[in-house]
């Protein structure tokens, strides 16, 4: 950021009255631009004993394999949100969702979540961000391409989950330092 | 937004190749500038069989009686900002947090999360955005003078879930057709 997005003239760093910490502030108009974090929100969809994948066509990770997620729109919920990517991604629809996974994400100032999704019908393709969508057994999940630790972590939940027979929700942080414990 | 942050040239509305909404845009830089919902964090404090409010000092709902919570800072953990909003509004400290609601809000583009905790002792004061903090027994919570629905169906939620022995963690949406179901 280096100009007022208010007044267009240049902005500086500094700290505002009553405030603790330096934001970006319009030496011109005063205007204070606050920078906060994103919510990134998407599914793991579930057809009877197996999970959707998306094969990633961008950056970042393209060629991984993820869940279908990403940064959740203005005037939607989390629920829409992981609805719209998942259908953007993976040309799937999904229902019964329940909010499952909740990371912090401090170093990048990001929160993800993932709802955990029953298909409603073993219908999916590729959307215009993925080269490849596909439904996995647990033992054949490609661990060692998964695009980023939220997705392995989530997976590696769902797995255990399924074998104790609940799904309770799960909230965690994932710094850079937790992802050597994570499986791959 | 008028202005483009990135080189200070006027700001469109137009829909960016590749997308499906409308965006600020700089026709000079092609900067597209996307806008995301908010995080609000906070906390329900306990102590013995008794809830922290925070009277509000500023608008909006000056006067009534709040949980302390506020936006989420980049680089910290929606638990990170929990903590931080707590001493900031209620000069008060909490242990054993664990993430208990979470409200979609999608009216303001907004995403609420209260953790519910317990102070770590009977000490706490008004910080600069409240005029009171004070411990309220349920019959003594203010109903009537809560500030925003968030709070008053995190507290519904605690009383009731108190009286069950087990505290589920909830997320829901609360758009403004569904406050006159909450209790005032």
């Amino acid at each position: 950021m280096r100009f007022c997005s208010a007044c267009g003239r240049e902005v500086e760093r500094r700290i505002p009255p009553d405030d603790d910490r330096e934001r970006f502030v319009c030496a011109h108009c005063d205007t204070v631009h606050y920078q906060n974090p994103k919510i990134v929100v998407g599914c793991l969809p579930v057809w009877e004993d197996r999970v959707l994948l998306c094969r990633r066509a961008i950056a970042p990770r393209a060629g991984f394999w993820t869940l279908p997620a990403g940064f959740m729109e203005n005037s939607e919920t989390t629920l829409d949100g992981a609805r719209r990517e998942t259908w953007e991604e993976a040309r799937a629809r999904t229902e019964g969702e329940e909010l499952y996974t909740l990371f912090d994400l401090p170093h990048i100032s990001q929160v993800y979540m993932f709802y955990r999704a029953q298909l409603s019908e073993a219908e999916y393709a590729a959307g215009p961000e993925s080269t490849e969508v596909a439904l996995f057994l647990e033992q054949d999940i490609p661990w060692e391409d998964l695009a980023f630790p939220v997705v392995s972590a989530t997976l590696e939940h769902f797995f255990a989950d399924r074998r104790a027979g609940n799904y309770p929700f799960r909230a965690r942080t994932l710094r850079p330092e937790d992802w050597a414990r994570l499986r791959r």
